[in-house]
């Protein structure tokens, strides 16, 4: 079983039957899990390579981007920025352009039907395999705990339930707070930067701001994580739960909902607010006085999303899952044995001329502090597979490489690092299961926005077979471009010190609105309302085809085994029929009893005779019992 | 029992205990199923009914329809077919106009949220009360059939399912022409009907048209019915399939889906297509050569679908359930009795002088068909009260009010008019639940489209806060008619003998569309995309929306009844006790055999004692594996 620590034995099955005897079913479970999800990752990493793959051969025949880097189509932009930025030519932004195709291809809407259908195949899969285990591991009879009788009125809950949601609403508000803190910091930074003399930084000027965004996000991340644990904690204390296990619930839903909120909301907004309250040049939308709404880059929201999402779940997986998890206990530990070193030298002393024993040993572990962080961690993982796996497919592959390790990590640090934990019995994984599937219809909604909404896949399909002359995706880059009169800037934004201002009449934008020279100027276009009722219909179609798929998927796989349902019917059908056998035995036996009695003595008492019948009648009321029993839970 | 025939007991709970008795547990699951869906229909009737109350009250001071019905708003509308008919003014369409408020208004998109939580809320309801009864009547141990050992092989079935598909494809394509027929039934009579030179005949066409299509469908429907029953029947025969309950499945879910689309096809039709392929004037789509499209009504399609919801379901109920289920029998009984009459004269004549005996009553009866005909009516209905509930938010009161006879019919049809059934046990109601969870899903969809494309909803919400000067409705008929120049009529098209042909420059459609003096004339304007983009984004929101609240009163509502789950605990406990001190009387009761044994003749033979104490280590095993026995099998 010590075999477990090394990480070389990666791809050996686990030894899931000796976890479970040495920590009991509960931890059990747990790994069990984590291997079949583990197990889930390879065929899903596979795909989401062939689709990345996809992405970078056809890169080079994707026309958008060819007449993006065309130097030739001298687009002039308008500037990004108030006074000092200055116009600029799209093919500056080519790079980005060409990185976009890599995610931004028909292949990632396959791949997230894909991975929609993936999700659901894995719980009906868990569900199987939780059958099989508790089968196996004789779970199927174990009792619910009992609730407590004397119940608490609800005048003794208000308090504590008031508490709760103004908290978690707090919390939540917190966490927005520190996504639009950190949208402010990109503002006011890309704008002084922008002021900068130096011609390096203000070229580099977009790759800064949103690489040290993304890092000042994941350090927010990983603080209120630590937090919202300890609050979701204290708040579930406050509500003074029944049982153990109503506490681990609500505890686990709070954590969850503060720690899901916490994950997603930079990653919410980059799919799905960012750039989209520019407004447009001429009348821009200003967070602060002179500071403008920001936008996103030349190539589409998608990079920047694709950015964010690796970023963040790279290094919350590095971070969070290794760095604190070896890291801080071996911190923890190595300060305790400091401790004692200082406070009991002398007792130290003496026992360290001989060997210690296993309990001395054993005293220096930490305690175990139970499976929610594991699950946590894993199912937050869950949600960065799935709910945005249509803007970076790599991220199956990620938590694959991740998770092989983490299985034998975890592994690791229960064997030890930590005190043998107490065995606890669990038929199933509760609430996780629950939120697993939560998470799994989710994605559908989520996956069909981002493709529709985020990506430019929709408005790529509408100019093929809509607007373009040929039919080909020449001129799609031109058609996205709305004209702007520079003539229309406010007084004090046009650009200083342009070189070539006197020759710029007009400047373009990405968006689709009226020109300057339409009686109505500046306002939504027609393509633009045309291409939003594509992308809402695109919304409409994914949605109800992935859920009907889905639906599908659960109905042709059962959740009981078939060989495993064949077993307990077998095994009923046995049980009955030894205990009527046996019954049958007991009843000959007491026959004997009786005729060697009358042959014995001749003259029986009427009182033993009695005896005996009655005997025989409670006898066959029984074996009616047995039967309607045995009968009545079959069904199991 | 007997009074289960008389109508007027319809206030008076079922005695389903003693339906089960008389009839078997499958019959009485019917009863209770039916009972319970009756039971629900009462809340629904009743929202049903203010639903339309409140379109009544406020049909008043509903600006639209006064618009429309105003003299002196002359809006001159195009022609509605070619050459014969005459340019009209909207005032005359001011009763359609009118009767449309009735469903088309806000309440009714509340109503459709509200029926479709009552959907999830009845099948909720339905698995406690079916867990509840299978406690009762102890059928939680009830074993499935056996499958069959030898199966058959891919290639015996290969032509049967082949067979299938091709047929039900058939079917289906029959189905669909018979509506086809019926759409050029009602273009071809309405051409020849505006030819007519009587006056009356000429302004009745709309009306006359519409209750002779709805009629011909309605004949459509009910023959169709019939025929696809035999042959769903007849291709169950040919699948072969292994049991009894496969086959019942197997027909059932044929059945259904043509008699779903036989029954639909036509309502679909009218909400989702009719008038959506008309063109616009000046390039009309044509059927055939002079014949075009059908448009809906000036009030909107709304309301010709909710009159051919209302006569579809009501002839449906009146004909099928009750002249069918009642004249049929009624009338082969009839005819047997002729029969027996004339071929068996003259035994009859030596019966009749002795009162006949029960079995030759009972001889005369109908044989028992199976439940499935009264299961399909009843999920053809239900899904009459939930699919197009938006558009006709009486049909839960129709529902219950058919339902409340039906209810009563058949008990009296069972009791007096079958022989009677062999009984059969069942645990549920089988296939139908999923049938009956996949109608609950396909309705939300179904009635977010009906709100958001049939109705005039979104329209009005879209010119109110979006389009009109003063946030008011005033104008929005205006603004919902394109112009249209009289002269780009093609030529032969014009209306021909018109007095004020000469007076009109412009007539009016209703369709979001450039006016002939805009460069790109009689495209599709901004507005109509607008409105589309609002139209999709409301189907978004609603099934979102829906479909999250169901699944939080399916998260609510326990599936097992909480007395029931106490009840079974209590049971399984009390009979661990019982095993275990039955166990404990017999041990010492051979005990007592034994030493009585020993008292009486001091010496006891060895073969004697290893015989009792290899009886008390069985003993011993026994109550291990009681134990053991109770405690997997306490889940149920």
């Amino acid at each position: 079983f010590y075999e477990n620590k090394l990480y070389g034995v990666f791809y050996k099955f686990q030894p899931i039957d000796l976890i479970r005897k040495y920590f009991g079913e509960k931890i059990g479970l747990y790994f069990a899990w984590l291997g079949l999800y583990t197990e889930f990752l390879i065929p899903s990493s596979v795909v989401g390579i062939f689709v990345f793959l996809y992405g970078c051969i056809t890169i080079e025949s994707d026309i958008p981007s060819k007449e993006m880097c065309d130097q030739r189509n001298a687009f002039t932009m308008c500037p990004l920025c108030d006074k000092f930025c200055d116009y600029w030519n799209l093919s500056s932004a080519c790079a980005t352009a060409r990185a976009s195709h890599l995610f931004d291809n028909p292949a990632t809407v396959f791949f997230s039907i894909f991975m929609a259908l993936w999700a659901t195949m894995f719980l009906e899969q868990w569900k199987r395999l939780q059958m099989r285990l508790s089968y196996f591991w004789d779970l199927t009879g174990l009792e619910e705990e009992e609730d407590e009788k004397d119940k608490l009125t609800w005048n003794d809950r208000i308090p504590g339930y008031a508490a709760n949601c103004g908290l978690i609403l707090f919390m939540i508000m917190l966490t927005f707070s520190a996504v639009f803190g950190v949208i402010v910091y990109r503002i006011t930074t890309a704008a002084a930067l922008s002021f900068s003399t130096n011609e390096t930084t203000r070229s580099n000027v977009r790759v800064t701001v949103t690489a040290t965004a993304v890092i000042i996000n994941l350090v927010v991340i990983l603080i209120l994580d630590e937090i919202y644990g300890a609050v979701a904690k204290w708040l579930t204390e406050i509500e003074v739960p029944k049982t153990e296990k109503a506490f681990e619930e609500r505890l686990i839903l709070k954590a969850f909902l503060l720690k899901f909120v916490n994950s997603y909301a930079p990653i919410f907004y980059v799919a799905f607010f960012k750039g989209r309250f520019v407004g447009r040049p001429g009348h821009y939308v200003y967070v602060f006085d002179g500071y403008r709404m920001e936008e996103c880059a030349p190539g589409g929201c998608l990079m920047e999303l694709c950015i964010q999402l690796s970023i963040i779940m790279l290094g919350k997986q590095l971070i969070q899952n290794n760095l604190f998890e070896i890291g801080i206990p071996y911190l923890k530990k190595l300060f305790r044995k400091l401790k004692d070193g200082r406070t009991e030298p002398k007792e130290m002393n003496t026992n360290q001329s001989k060997d210690p024993q296993q309990w001395d040993l054993d005293y220096s572990l930490e305690p175990f502090t139970g499976l929610t962080p594991e699950y946590m961690e894993m199912i937050i993982q869950f949600g960065f597979v799935t709910l945005f796996v249509a803007s970076f497919p790599l991220a199956p592959l990620f938590a694959l490489l991740n998770n092989i390790i983490e299985v034998r990590l975890d592994a690791k640090k229960f064997v030890t690092e930590l005190r043998r934990p107490d065995t606890v019995r669990a038929k199933d994984i509760g609430i996780w299961y629950n939120i697993l599937s939560g998470i799994g219809k989710l994605s559908v909604i989520i996956n069909a926005f981002v493709i529709a909404v985020t990506s430019d896949f929709i408005p790529r399909l509408m100019y093929q077979y809509a607007y373009s002359q040929n039919g080909t995706m020449h001129g799609f880059i031109n058609h996205t471009l709305s004209y702007f009169n520079v003539s229309h800037l406010k007084a004090g934004t046009q650009p200083e010190n342009s070189p070539f201002a006197q020759d710029v009449l007009f400047c373009r934008f990405k968006d689709y609105r009226e020109p300057p020279w339409s009686p109505n100027q500046y306002e939504f276009s027609k393509q633009y309302w045309a291409v939003l009722s594509a992308r809402l219909a695109f919304v409409i179609l994914f949605q109800n085809l992935v859920m009907f798929l889905s639906v599908l998927v659960d109905w042709m796989i059962p959740d009981i085994p078939k060989d495993i349902s064949e077993q307990i019917k077998k095994e009923k059908s046995v049980l009955v029929d030894f205990f009527l056998k046996e019954e049958h035995e007991k009843l000959k036996l007491i026959e004997s009893f009786i005729t060697r009695d009358k042959h014995k003595q001749k003259s029986g008492t009427k009182d033993q005779k009695s005896r005996s019948a009655s005997f025989c009648q409670f006898d066959r009321s029984q074996k009616g019992s047995v039967a309607s029993f045995s009968s009545q839970h079959t069904e199991v």
